[in-house]
């Protein structure tokens, strides 16, 4: 993926390394950096008590310059409140969509200052208030809130791994749970959305909730894909931010029952392999 | 299940029988209470006319102690009128997600002195409003409102059996209804929420529905198990309350779906033995 | 069915000509009156034109004699303006569940003068205001509004027939839709809800829409069933009043999906004869 | 078609082209034109900075000769605020159904001066605001708003060889491309909707999407059909308005669930093919 060198993402920790508290980092031309480190730039650690180094209207990055999406990029700014009532809002969407029964799934968005918020333990999706989000330290800790959902080890090992990623779900969607609980993965190019926004979604092995055994079992994908089915499970998918996450979920059940209904009626007829180049080509030219 | 042991759930009947009328009753500290309980020792008999032996400010039995979910103790307590209110809005939920469609389906929730809320004959579940559900006696006698669901009896002999049960629901979720027609149980640990939020979901016989039949069919496992599946008719769950046995009914439909997709795909991966040993220790951790 | 026999349904026509204009019409004990009658003696012919020959205070049947449902009662009348608004309701209702995509489906309510109140040809069911329900004579001539559905022949035969009856509802509900091109009736008894609520639900030859080969396809089944599937077209139901015609509709659809989940895993285990010969004295004694 | 032969389409060119800026140009007693011609000839270019040659009052053709539906026909115009308003409306309703999961699917609409108004790439559908609409011009340059769909070739070729066509909807229905990745197209007559609304649905072969191959890939289909399916991809509408494009984006969806349902229970029956024929007719008699 040579294109993808031509720009370099800078991770929140990275820029704060970049400058001496107080001062302005230099930023270079070619460079990437989160919402959230653009908004730490602007508005400094509003909410987590930390401070930016420069104030509003000095922000070094121009806003068309970086890589967020529409939605996101709508709002004043990324402050924890917008972050919390953006987690309960993705949590009623998930649950609207049946993604979510019971007290299932989890959501998480990692605030600049290396904190993440994180859906509490035993909690509908459906109905949460944005101050029923916890908070933790990227080692676990319990910062403010209840006690947090018991998969954020799953959530703190995509972050680790991942400096682009600022937001992680884990949610059922019954038709890609069907498809992992038959140990199948979506890796049949059958639709071209599939393979421009996902690739394949590979299959980690089956782990125990709630225990490290899942983070081990997805570290070894976490680094090369956006959407992961977990055996037996369901599915994670992150991004740079909490929508592009979310519309990856979806993308994911959508490919599942396109799938579905494709081995019913006899098996699906896969994109040729020249043609799914051309496909893989977008995929990287949309930096997705 | 040594580990169930070590707590020691005091129903409601048991409670009222420990003290005197007028009398605060000692409560053991390994006691596990039911919500309607404490409500009644902290708000007395509202609602239903009589007198707890405790003003508010007594309450035994601090809050953090009891087993409730969190969405149950966010309100100011369990009175009739509240308890109304909840049973015609989890039939607008189970009508919404498709599990009661025309007037199929019955909710109940006991109350505190020993009656049962119960959602009326004939009715759609979608409609319903808090003064429509009719007021029975644990003999099945009408109290008040309208000609109760002819399923009461199903009711009655959950909540005789099971002194931590409030609240019991009867529903037709299709996908799982299918399975109960074809003769097929939910006993196959295909995912882990299977395994953690419900074990095995057994079948019980077919038994013409508003007869004592019914009661008769799920006798020998209403003690063991929050969710059975009624052969030919649907599903039956009950929890500590109305939004827990919600829930499972929700989880129930999802374990049916997920069940229908990898039967489609090949048939399902189970989790090995071993594995599900685990989530069973979990299970029992959390005492679900 | 012998039950049936104990009591006497008394049609509106019947009605009419049991009294002389102006008079009141003596009921027998054993009656039972459409409640489009019951109102017609209350108020008259309101929206129609025509005159009751009793007023309000004078009606002779008492309202807990009537068959009606809670539902309809519950209002302070069926004047035609109430009932143009549930027509547009259902509408909504049904477009709701996907039963009526695109422009599909059509709906009537039979007023107490002899007339009928049918949706208009070519418009969503899903948005109808109460005034684009157009009004037809029993011999289908237009009396008010735009072009009636083409299906009007549909309607008018099941009315001809059943004078019982006061609202039919054609919808494409898709799985029963399905079943019917694939020329599979509904007559397993899967599940109990079915035989009681539906009995057997038969399959109609397919006719051209729009022709009167639609209600010659129907006429030998209108009599001893609520609801019929037609061939590579579709379902139609009726009732006493819309809510329990609509709730039908509900109930074929259902009864479809189980039939469909039961099929794809491994077939449905039908309810034992002598059983279904108890739901079938169920539904008889609930006049169903 | 000799049918169709009877009345003639004037496309808007055509209609500006049959006189002379400021004049009022003479309309054939059997002709059909636009809705947005007639809204052009009776408001002018509000919206796109033309002036139409008559005044309201003046307007040459009667509102009841024109084919618009009654959908389009209650509001005031079709100014092009109005349409940006119905293209985010349609956008919620295609994200309701599940037809646009993600940032999937794209909808235009053609204005009078020969502009096309088009969703903007990367946009959720479920979420627009009118004023997130693009314009490009008939040779596909960025007239106003954001970058347009990477899909605008497609809508482009649909407008160029249809002068009757002002909108066209690409969507991804679930079921219908999953029979569009297994290869099969909705060419059976399973049902008298399909064949009278939509006639047979064509599968057109794989192409790259937001390159010319898509356009090339459905340009032989065009001109017959209103409904067209992209094999791995998804689905083409289009209609003499946005309401008929959505509406037959819903039909195509629904004849693909009776699809699949009929070819899990067995296999579908098709209407016997002298019975078609006289669909085909009422097709031809209602000009779909």
């Amino acid at each position: 993926m040579p294109e993808k060198k031509k720009k370099v993402f800078i991770s929140d920790w990275e820029l704060k390394r970049m400058a001496p508290p107080g001062q302005k980092p230099v930023i270079p031309e070619n460079a990437i950096i989160s919402p959230l480190s653009r908004d730490w730039l602007e508005y400094g650690d509003q909410g987590t008590g930390h401070q930016s180094p420069v104030t509003s209207h000095q922000s070094p990055v121009a806003r068309h310059q970086s890589p967020v999406t529409s939605h996101q990029s709508e709002g004043r700014g990324h402050a924890e409140a917008e972050l919390r009532r953006r987690i309960a809002e993705t949590g009623r969407k998930l649950y609207a969509l049946g993604f979510v029964p019971a007290a299932d799934g989890n959501i998480s968005v990692r605030l600049c200052g290396g904190t993440v918020l994180i859906t509490p333990s035993g909690a509908s999706k459906g109905a949460l208030a944005p101050a029923d989000v916890s908070k933790i330290s990227m080692s676990g800790e319990l910062i403010s809130g209840r006690k947090p959902s018991s998969e954020y080890l799953l959530h703190l090992c995509v972050y680790e791994q991942r400096p682009d990623v600022t937001a992680v779900i884990h949610a059922h969607p019954p038709v890609a749970t069907g498809l992992a609980s038959a140990g199948i993965a979506l890796d049949k190019p059958l639709t071209s959305e599939m393979v421009i926004g996902l690739g394949i979604v590979p299959l980690a092995d089956y782990a125990t909730p709630g225990t490290e055994e899942v983070a081990d079992s997805i570290a070894g994908f976490v680094k090369n894909h956006n959407a992961i089915m977990l055996a037996n499970h369901g599915v994670v998918t992150c991004g740079a931010d909490l929508e592009t996450a979310f519309q990856r979920m979806e993308t994911v059940e959508q490919a599942a029952k396109i799938t579905l209904v494709a081995e019913h009626l006899g098996g699906g007829r896969p994109i040729p392999p020249e043609k799914v180049k051309k496909l893989e080509e977008i995929r990287r030219r949309l930096g997705l």
